[in-house]
């Protein structure tokens, strides 16, 4: 197994397709036990500690967290809902959760609105993190209850129909499962309201790991009679607009949503199941409650196995005998060490005299994509620099691109920073390091990865946003040069150049 | 014992007197153990789990019921208040409570601000559910420690006079304790603030069950020289008007009710004994402070009995071999088949010919109250067939009755629903069945009992209300047929014939 | 060691310097052992019970209270914050204390907004009392764990420079570490802003117990050269003037009492400490996160040991020997029976033929001071008295006070509560006792310690107070008669004639 227990659960894109199916494994070891010694308690837990840490609401995630730590012999503490504590006197997160390991607490069980806010506490802790939900980011643990229910029920995870339907923009547990689909050979329908529909980077990201695209649909009818799994989600009155206009359009776009046994009975194929992470709003039912004792309903099946999938999964984190905590996920991230790439010097010496100056000494950055040229310019700070000449050239002829930008700048040597940034704005550049008017080497900056300090995630609800105030240093993963992709650390969210911002 | 522990609390109406008198028997012999081992662990609840659901504010029901389980080795869970959980969200009760049982508790402890919500879960369950107060309905557990209490000061549960005073409207605890009080030989004094009186239904219903009646009191001096038992409730502000005239009337109200050690010394029955289900409000304190050293104060020590009561029934609920758990409760409830009953057929043959038309075959109602003929009509859906001849005769001379009405339906049987309409709205009514011109049968409808999804209940903070929008099934016990008499399965309040609604 | 550990931690004032040395030294051991044996599992708590009682809110404090309770076995039960509890509903602290009491809890941890409601609490139970924080009172159990932290890296309390720095005003970790400071033989250094300085009252103490002055500085610059421990305190927003104003005053401010690693490299002594209570607000660091890693740090290691602290004392108190439980703190409060001065009768009688009016009998009250004799006449009700002569004589000529007021009596015996006011109004009174128109007895009155019922406590948010209806019973200790000065029981603040009112 790849994945390593001892880190806890921070997001479903840490664990591989085996690390999956080995959890799958244990819970239904765990399940079977209990089935013979409902009662027996398993001594993990020993006078030891874990924390339950619930900024934001839950039941479900927290009762079954706390009765699988309890059912192992642990004693919890913690919080449900932020009221009462010093979160509400502005503790920062990491002040917060370093106290509980301070306190010898062994893991936490965390839920928070912030995507990003479990890897963020995970980076600062050497106990094992486990998510409850991050914002609209993640839920992984919801994810392999909901696998392991699939696997119960279908003896597979390969050679499925899976459709998610409901809410696929702010409802983390489709967030975490689409994730986790992309490890198996598996047909995704996607369905959902005008508005509510999976975030398109999410889709990318899942057709460029799984090498498939999910299908978007729009007729219910249609796609129970075709899936094998009916994966739904409750949508909530307040993404709607106010008043009674927003009302109708709520309550007219629930109504295309709306299961009951009826329509399951006309239109469903035979051995559909149908999930839903829970709670229902009685106020507003996509599920109506007669399909309940239906055998499509596997819901309260699967609110169950929350507790016998959370306590497998506790009970091994916790005995993990591997013991070396390294919170960074290295799931689909390469480290690699900044440098730069070494480009063949082809007409043996570059004297600059093509240009409008002669530059004797100094770097000079070639082919910078036209209209860039005044950005580098600025961000590297040129405007800046008094003693030394700097030259900007725009717009200029070139044999390669047709137009391009150049600059040059007398005799300085660019730091690391400098070469980032121009990776950053240009990938198609070149640096020519000039000495005695001859080119004596020619490269092209490479970003390191991770990427520290110099991106601002894109995502508002990112906990690495400054306006959180979380002190959640900026770390991109550069899944690709160019076109350049780069990954948040924290919320996972993906960007391309374009949707970036450089901290300067 | 008819009770069965097994089925947990969920109405002090499930209880016989031999029930509650072996009840306190249990709580006795484990008060009397705790004075000698005060910290034997009982370990009855070795690594089970019972849930604590506090939908709604407490603090001495919570603890005391939390520390009962502890104390017998119990691992608790739940919540102290609907913030921070799905219940916030919207989830029903009955998912909610579903989920500890998935999570496998032993039992489930629970407040909630509707009445008959203890009842609705225990429907869904096949574990016990202690009712620690629904709405203003009831509190059983708070009456079998106040009844535990007078036991232990009187000795006796007969012969005794007991005062209920103060808020008696929507004090759960004297709703509960009255219904108790009417399976002993006691005389019960009702003293009370304009608009806050005992509500005449559970008056009626106490008679009904006691064959007494309650004394409505009003002079508190007079009271306490007179009864062994003084039960004291809260009276909240906020049941007055707002604004320094409704202030000023509270103020009144209170000082009307207020005890203090001087009035007791001046007035009160030497022996007698004051009981408070506490808490008081600092800001109207209905019993003084200085109470709480004489002699008459019983109150701390009720409270203290809170935790023996909750321990001894925890344990022998938990304890209980009789492991069939039927959650129908049944007492005073027989139930019976639907059905209907043979009249007669004096005159051997009812042609129709003495109103305006023949019927040659079909269904003839007779005997309908006068007025009530268009009602039935209407209930009957009669308005709808279009196949058949319906003739409705109203203000009728009849022999028996003077006035009355009649409907006749060609060729048409009723349906059983049709049948309860029948006899919920004219008790009278005779069913001749005609054939060939004929009267073969002559009957009359009989209400089964219970009568399901046919009455909307009265009481609009019953939980099975549609605007609760609880999937509470509606279900009424027939208690009486003619003066019709129907009992909510969940609130437990009773309604005459002009107090129901009929859902149609 | 004189303190009774079976009484709990009410106030740091009820220890003494062999006490705290001797608390430091019991969680050294403690903390030693948990090194060796981290899940060791005291066995004291075995089915015992602890109540948590956070009226206001907590994290640390509640956590590692809970916590320490947990690793010695205890079951623990109570509420964080007051929401959903009956303290919403208006119930007196003493009532929900003695509650828990009632329930066979075997010790109080408690937090609340008002002065001296851990005293109030401990007053009327049998159980130990753990202070968690009185509102801006007090905090012993934070003092003794910063104590033991600053004993730890510094291995003595002794010739110590250390300085409270921020809010001394509102903040009651530092009220209580002054008192503490005050045993031992350090130099205090006081920095905070404008408006939150140290009350004056507190100062005057800490002068009056220890014989040295605090030093008040302003410039951080050199306070950090100079010291071996910087005790930082939050600064709230809500401490300043609403709107942008108040919020560039706040911003200001806070920009004085900023601490970064920069700050602390260029001016701090090297061995410096920083301690801080936490939590810090991320919103308004007086902190900066990157002294975090500093060896000047040590407030995350002193949050650590706030569990070993309370681990250790919690065992203490529990499992202490002595066994009667006696509330009523000592220390510094040398109780005196109420009483009076005998005077010498210098001339032998006193006919009273040198004012205005002939006194044959009665009593004569000498030497008031002037203007205040009507004062004096109006609280002794002189003004109700109908069938005895009274005279009030102001401004008389005296040979000992230049002038002076004299009140005569006909026939009248003071009562006790007579003489304390007496006391209270003119320390310099004479009273005369005439018979037969000659001075038989001449006394001075003196106030017994404590003082009960007779003052009002000037302190708004003394527990004490009328308008928090929480039934503490107004106990006043005389710690100097002349001048006089009293101190709160409760809130342990001290007054002079000046500013104490009279109940009347």
């Amino acid at each position: 197994m790849n994945f390593n227990k001892s880190k806890g659960i921070v997001s479903i894109k840490d664990l591989s397709r085996e690390d999956i199916l080995s959890i799958i494994k244990d819970c239904e070891k765990v399940k079977e036990e209990k089935k013979f010694f409902p009662d027996n308690k398993n001594n993990v837990g020993s006078n030891k500690k874990v924390a339950s840490l619930f900024f934001e609401n839950s039941t479900r995630t927290r009762v079954s967290s706390e009765t699988a730590a309890q059912n192992l012999g642990f004693y919890i503490n913690g919080f449900a809902g932020a009221e009462g504590t010093s979160v509400k006197k502005g503790e920062p997160l990491i002040d917060t959760v370093r106290m509980f390991e301070a306190y010898d607490y062994k893991a936490i069980i965390m839920r928070h609105e912030l995507a990003g806010a479990a890897r963020l506490a995970a980076d600062h802790l050497n106990i094992p993190v486990i998510n409850g939900g991050d914002g609209s980011s993640g839920h992984p643990t919801q994810t392999l209850l909901d696998l392991f229910t699939i696997y119960e029920e279908k003896h597979t995870l390969d050679k499925l129909k899976i459709a998610l339907v409901g809410d696929l923009k702010y409802g983390r547990t489709v967030h975490s499962l689409i994730d986790a689909l992309s490890l198996f050979d598996v047909e995704v329908y996607l369905i959902s309201p005008p508005g509510l529909d999976m975030p398109q980077w999410r889709i990318t990201d899942y057709c460029n790991m799984s090498g498939k695209k999910p299908i978007i649909a729009s007729n219910l009818k249609e796609i129970v009679a075709l899936v094998d799994v009916l994966y739904v989600t409750r949508i909530q009155r307040e993404r709607f607009p106010l008043g009674i206009e927003g009302e109708a359009e709520f309550k007219k776009i629930l109504g295309l949503f709306y299961i009951n046994k009826d329509f399951l009975e006309r239109y469903a194929k035979k051995d559909l199941i149908i999930l839903h992470p829970l709670p229902r709003d009685k106020n507003n039912m996509e599920i109506s409650i007669d399909v309940d004792n239906t055998p499509y309903a596997k819901y309260f099946i699967q609110a169950q196995n929350g507790l016998h999938l959370r306590e497998s999964l506790l009970s091994s984190i916790i005995h993990s005998e591997n013991l070396i905590i390294n919170h960074n996920h290295n799931h689909n991230h390469n480290k690699r060490l900044p440098g730069s790439l070494n480009l063949p010097i082809i007409d043996g010496q570059k004297k600059g005299d093509k240009f409008l100056y002669r530059l004797d000494e100094g770097t000079l950055i070639d082919h910078i994509e036209v209209n860039l040229g005044q950005k580098l310019y600025k961000m590297l700070s040129l405007d800046k620099i008094t003693d030394a000449e700097v030259v900007l050239c725009t717009n200029i002829r070139s044999k390669q691109y047709g137009r391009k930008d150049v600059v040059a700048i007398h005799k300085l040597i660019l730091t690391p920073e400098q070469l980032y940034k121009i990776a950053l704005i240009s990938p198609k550049h070149t640096i020519n390091i000039i000495k005695n008017q001859k080119v004596i080497k020619k490269e092209r900056a490479i970003l390191p990865s991770p990427l520290y300090d110099l991106l601002i995630c894109n995502n508002p609800l990112c906990i690495s946003r400054a306006e959180h105030k979380e002190f959640a240093r900026s770390i991109f993963y550069i899944e690709s040069d160019d076109p350049l992709q780069v990954r948040c650390h924290y919320c996972e969210e993906f960007f391309t150049r374009n949707e970036i911002s450089i901290a300067f």
